[in-house]
């Protein structure tokens, strides 16, 4: 293989990106002053290098010192700790700190856990979830923030068996993102669990 | 105009239909058999014939003795009766009716309420649905149901605020369709608004 | 089934049409007044009244006097005869015909031939158009007019070798529309069939 | 801006790539191991150092040993250089090249000719395509393959145009890729232009 093989199939794995798009990325380079390529090269070392993943809520955060071990929300005393909302990955968690609807902690679970397999609690930070909220001082509600689809829901209900116990003996409340309506749902076209959920969820 | 002309400007009025689709209609039509278009044609004028306008719920339906003043589901006293929900047209209920989410009775408002306009109570029923608030017996519960758009976020608001002395007068409820997270929405494309209803209605 | 259910059956024929937009057509026409539906199923009957089979291009058309046996086109002696599109269905020529791009004959062939299939001559007009060739004064090229893609070729071949007789004998030219980039057509993103018909057609 | 901004900057600037899409490929990098990172890091530059703009195509190509000046294309004396094509960007080559139907010599021109700039001549390589031309021995053709809208339009115009006392004096032959239906053009949804194209190159 030649770079540009080389190169086409490292883009092929970035999020979207196909089997054409990834040469017209290598193609687009070549073309590309060496300013552009240097800037990016180095940019790509410097990131990863300024990369820490928070031993708190296990996101990907970008370090100013290389010698913290939180990220901001998480080592921020002024952010509201009641709260821990548990995403699936960290452009989740990306969209919705974004939107500035919330304004508690995180804790990215890393994965969806798929309906038919075994051992999902290897491949999800279950145990690391269930020793967070223990620690965690102060905290009144998990709130699962899934996507609404099978896996999401999947993931759900599993979560919620595997926090029971932990979460009932301490007391904390439970509770998942809410259902119905979504901007733009037209009642016409709707499908029946949308229904079903914007009826019982009306106020 | 000739009869092909003719025929599709008539086409063109159907729901989705625009001018190339309405000619191949004709075309269509043009090349089937004699039975099949005299059938077409004699069905729309039975389905014309046989159809009635509930005079409660405002909703279109296929009369069976051409002597009945309401609609089945209006008639029907084994129905539920305390809730009653407003939709915009003959197609949402239909879509509501279909999913069996719901059992209670229907009004049809016959419209959205435009934003920039005045005058709005003459284009939608709001005081045909006033009188049938007061009639009905046993009512506790109004339920507003449109698309989560801003003509129908107005449209609520509108109901709402028209509703409200004949409501409060008697005791009943008012509710709109629950908002949140609908069937397929992934969290990391979710708009602002969606994101703070499913936060603000999570259970 | 009631007339609703029967009326949608009907419009699920209609091209491009599924159960449920079948469904709207009906409840659309439930809700328009009775003039609308009056003339819109006298219209239906009148066009299938007025409507002939071309003897010689086979097309539908719509009667002035119901004795015509022929349509405006075939029966216009100012019409260039010298040259006869063969097209697979009435819509294709109606579209070729709207723009203007020619000014010769017609003929309709009824459908496209199935690669798969034995006894092709039956399901379309082979026959027949080998007699109207035979019949033809004056005519100098058939040109083969089919959609681009498996079956259109086919199509293509099939008619070319059934013709071979008549038309050598005749001493006529037959050819088919020609290949290469069509309108918004991007070399980026073409097929290999597409450039290279595009560059052996290069002129 | 931080690292994270800053490379999302220089993402929103690929082929095909927006703000939200830059974004998640920066998320994707810091959740990537330090191998995948550096490997890429390292690609790029290797690249942009390997990578060669050909003296007499124009085109970018990778070096083998950093000496050459011309890409192994207008290197190889065994490929027919009895045509050059023209084509606008190093991408059009690519998936003409892949195609394998045409094996003769190419030149980038750099761009298409805006319809409504002046000083045309210095956005795109017209002065060096007229230098090629004539240094150019055996050349029988130059074929210009340009997209088929507007501005492959007027640049096929353009160049035809700028070449023509060139092309004259030496007796070249001028050609443009050939227009019709290409794959999968449907006849009842073709515009004009195709079908008059269509027409007119039947054959």
């Amino acid at each position: 293989m030649d770079t540009i093989e080389k190169l086409a199939e490292i883009f092929k794995e970035f999020p979207g990106i196909g089997e054409r798009q990834a040469k017209r990325f290598v193609y687009f380079l070549m073309a590309k002053n060496l300013d552009y390529t240097s800037n990016l090269s180095d940019l790509i070392k410097e990131l990863r290098k300024d990369t820490l993943q928070c031993s708190e809520c296990f996101r990907f955060f970008i370090s100013d010192s290389k010698k913290e071990k939180v990220c901001k929300i998480c080592g921020d005393k002024s952010i509201d700790s009641s709260t821990l909302m548990v995403v699936e990955k960290d452009s989740d968690f990306e969209s919705i700190n974004a939107s500035r609807v919330y304004n508690g902690k995180y804790f990215i679970l890393g994965g969806l856990v798929p309906i038919v397999e075994k051992n999902t609690s290897r491949q999800v930070r279950i145990n690391e979830l269930i020793k967070k909220i223990q620690r965690e001082k102060g905290l009144k509600e998990v709130i699962l923030a899934f996507s609404l689809n099978p896996q999401g829901n999947h993931t759900d209900f599993f979560v919620r068996s595997q926090l029971k116990p932990t979460i009932e003996s301490l007391g904390i409340k439970i509770s998942s993102l809410g259902r119905g309506l979504s901007t733009g749902t037209e009642l016409e076209y709707s499908d029946n669990d949308t229904l079903k959920n914007a009826l019982k969820n009306r106020q």
